[in-house]
């Protein structure tokens, strides 16, 4: 284990994360909000802990898969309890886990909150947890890597673990430049969603929160009904980003270059058909509970782009939809975005792989000797990645029936239970029933919240990080 | 594909299917009950039938993988629509397919009933509904294997396609032999409990049902009380032998020829620490409810068998216990019996191959260079069982899914909805809810009927062969 690196790369971290509060503090100057200056100390604690750690260069820059996955889990942890500190110590969260709950809510791009009244937070506050959305989506060590000066395709095992779904494969050949181009797609989008927020009405403070929090398809509002009080055209652009967002980065690079075969990939194409099937079924399903179809395909549009990107912004409490909608509503909630996307949940392709894959082997049954291949996008999946891929499924499972044992202990409803692990696990934000939409997180217990807190860096980093973490077998020599 | 060995063992089955009936005819003929006069045209079809289809020796006797699994799924099937016409021709359940879902209820050992009122039933009727549990547990083909004037290794595939758990040895050399052996086991602790049974003071007429609900682990209960009425002692034998009947039957077999070693495996030594646990968990969460600890723990002791064997049968209405405790009895559902018993559920040895299967993973993504393999009792669990076993869970969450979004069209809660299906194909009977342990299925629409119809006969065959049935590969040349 090459501690030396680890700590270099955290000590990296740390400056960063202490960097990313100069948002929050530029805006609370803007507003001359006392609050702010909270700020200030856990900046200076990360930036003085954070030189002290990257003073030293390490002997060997030799980076393993394992140091990879110690990194990312280390760092999503240590960045969530420095993130979480400017809440506890301005009391604009007392409790420290809850703040802890909201901060890794806001990078790990969840967006279910603790707290009852969005409303009454300082802006600085406000932006900070938007923001937390925006640095998590794309993964806050893409980012770092894009800047230090690190050379070495090792790298590679950092953003492996960090990024989503099954294969990750360079469009450059360095990873510096990797993710550079992908960091520089995600600012044009964003800004581009920004500049169409405004010409909805809405404030300049307004839209760079949403715009933040739907690139990342985070899901934190800035109001208590998070969208609902705006116009139509705001929830049709904020509906539309939240599918671009959940689209592959990696699709919108080979489309700049004109490469449309690469970009419309078989994962792409089957995202579009589970949205429109989705969207087609609810809005038939829910017709009569709005003043006139058109409403409600706003409505469901919105919904469905919420829950499948699983960005989480509301418009309206699906809680009272009919049965058939909301067992749609939670499947989506499982599948969720596509590969390379900022969004959550198993992964598009995930799910093709493992559909493939199972049919490849009832086919082995009837056809012993006959050998088949899963493909995906005309070429051969390697094997490895079927593997892996259900492998993430027994995690998957063994993490949610554990998280559901733990969350019983606090005597609620089995659909309280079960939508909040989904809710967190796949990154969206609200469940059903106590953690519906226009409810919060606020009422579970302490080990709940650790629970939940756990799920969701577990989500983001897609389980192995954290599970390997916890493995007895990656601390041994 | 060797149409005409498919149609001999189909022949055969169906004059077992008529001699079956001698049973609740017997018991019609005791009671002088007239609704016994319907079983015989039935009987006569069959026999008829089946004597048609087994004149002609096939000319091949060849079975490969693929006719296994053809041969268990339509037997079940024909079984099952032929099994169900004396309840529907006596009027005793006019429905059809409600009569269908019943005894596919019965023969898969769910015991999952649409009736309301089961003392209303005549006898013939209530000894069919329990003779077909203990007809199923073992497994039908396995009962016709051990007759019929077959030889040759290749049957093996039927007894494999039919029988619980991940992998099947044979006990003797010969399939014949094995399945002689693991009747006549099931026969002797089928007997032992009638007899203790009686000791509790039961009519031989309750003891016969009992015996025959517990030994296939189905369910069905001659009174609307299920097992409530009776005194602790007929509890506790009833919860005793519901855990015997989930151990597997090779077990008994080498406790027999005293091979200690090979009896007490890692499974059965795992499953007795899950009921354990789960006891005492659960009496201590619900002993509030119950006038002294002792009655909390006959109670407990008796739903933690009933759910763990699925078999279903109920003392107390476990709907109104705490979350806690509930949400353990929803765990246990998907867990079920040892392989090779007459239980449902994933089995225990599934699950263990599932986690040691994770952890080799995640221990080889540390040191990827290192090939580590599963181990079970001592010895590797070769590759294929791995890898079988990951793409069951596969197989299993789609079905749950696809089960689960058709009956989201009948609008009932989520948790009627998600427990019907895990109760169905785990093959235990009850649910919570709307189906919990004081209710029935006859609520739901008739599409959702024979979606349960097949969770039943996919999960009793453990998903492949029913899968297998509508794949179209296997019906090419």
């Amino acid at each position: 284990m090459n501690h030396q690196m680890i700590i270099y790369i955290l000590g990296w971290l740390l400056c960063f994360d202490g960097a990313f509060m100069l948002i929050p503090v530029i805006t609370g100057m803007a507003y001359r909000e006392k609050a702010t200056l909270w700020f200030l100390p856990v900046m200076a604690f990360c930036a003085v802990a954070g030189f002290l750690m990257i003073r030293k260069k390490p002997a060997s820059k030799t980076l393993y898969a394992r140091e990879g996955y110690i990194i990312v889990a280390l760092s999503w942890i240590v960045m969530s309890l420095f993130g979480a500190l400017p809440f506890t110590l301005s009391g604009a969260i007392p409790n420290y886990i809850d703040a802890v709950f909201e901060t890794v809510s806001g990078f790990t791009t969840t967006g279910a909150t603790i707290l009852n009244d969005v409303e009454a937070l300082p802006r600085c506050m406000l932006m900070w947890r938007s923001f937390t959305h925006w640095v998590g989506g794309m993964g806050v060590l893409v980012f770092v890597m894009a800047f230090i000066p690190l050379s070495g395709g090792q790298n590679m095992h950092i953003m492996k673990a960090e990024s989503t779904g099954p294969s990750v494969s360079k469009l450059l050949p360095g990873v510096k430049s990797t993710a550079k181009i992908l960091y520089e797609i995600y600012i044009v989008l964003t800004a581009a969603q920004f500049v169409l927020l405004l010409f909805g009405g809405m404030t300049v403070f307004e839209a760079i929160n949403t715009a933040f929090a739907t690139a990342g398809t985070g899901g934190f509002g800035v109001y208590n009904d998070s969208i609902a009080r705006f116009s139509p055209y705001v929830k049709y652009v904020v509906s539309v980003f939240m599918l671009l967002f959940s689209l592959s980065f990696s699709s919108y690079y080979f489309l700049i270059k004109k490469k449309f075969k690469l970009a419309f990939t078989d994962e792409i194409k089957t995202f579009i058909l589970i949205v429109a099937a989705a969207v087609a079924i609810i809005t038939v399903n829910t017709a009569s509970m709005f003043p006139s179809v058109g409403k409600a395909f706003e409505n469901v549009l919105f919904t469905v782009s919420s829950i499948i990107s699983t960005t989480g912004f509301s418009t309206v409490d699906f809680e009272h939809w009919p049965e058939l909608s909301r067992t749609i509503l939670v499947t989506l909630m499982f599948i969720g975005a596509c590969a390379g996307s900022t969004g959550g949940g198993m992964k598009v392709s995930r799910l093709i792989i493992l559909f493939k894959g199972m049919g490849k082997e009832l086919e082995n049954m009837i056809h012993p000797k006959q050998i088949k291949k899963v493909t995906m996008d005309g070429s051969q999946v390697p094997h490895e990645v079927v593997r892996s891929v259900n492998v993430f499924i027994v995690c998957f499972l063994l993490v949610f029936s554990i998280s559901m044992g733990i969350l019983a202990f606090d005597e609620y409803d089995l659909i309280t239970n079960f939508t909040a692990v989904a809710a967190t696990i796949n990154n969206i934000g609200p469940g059903l029933s106590k953690v519906g939409p226009s409810c919060n997180f606020a009422f579970f217990s302490w080990y709940s919240k650790i629970t939940l807190i756990f799920d969701m860096i577990a989500g983001r980093l897609e389980l192995y990080p954290m599970l390997l973490l916890f493995t007895p077998a990656t601390w041994k020599k």
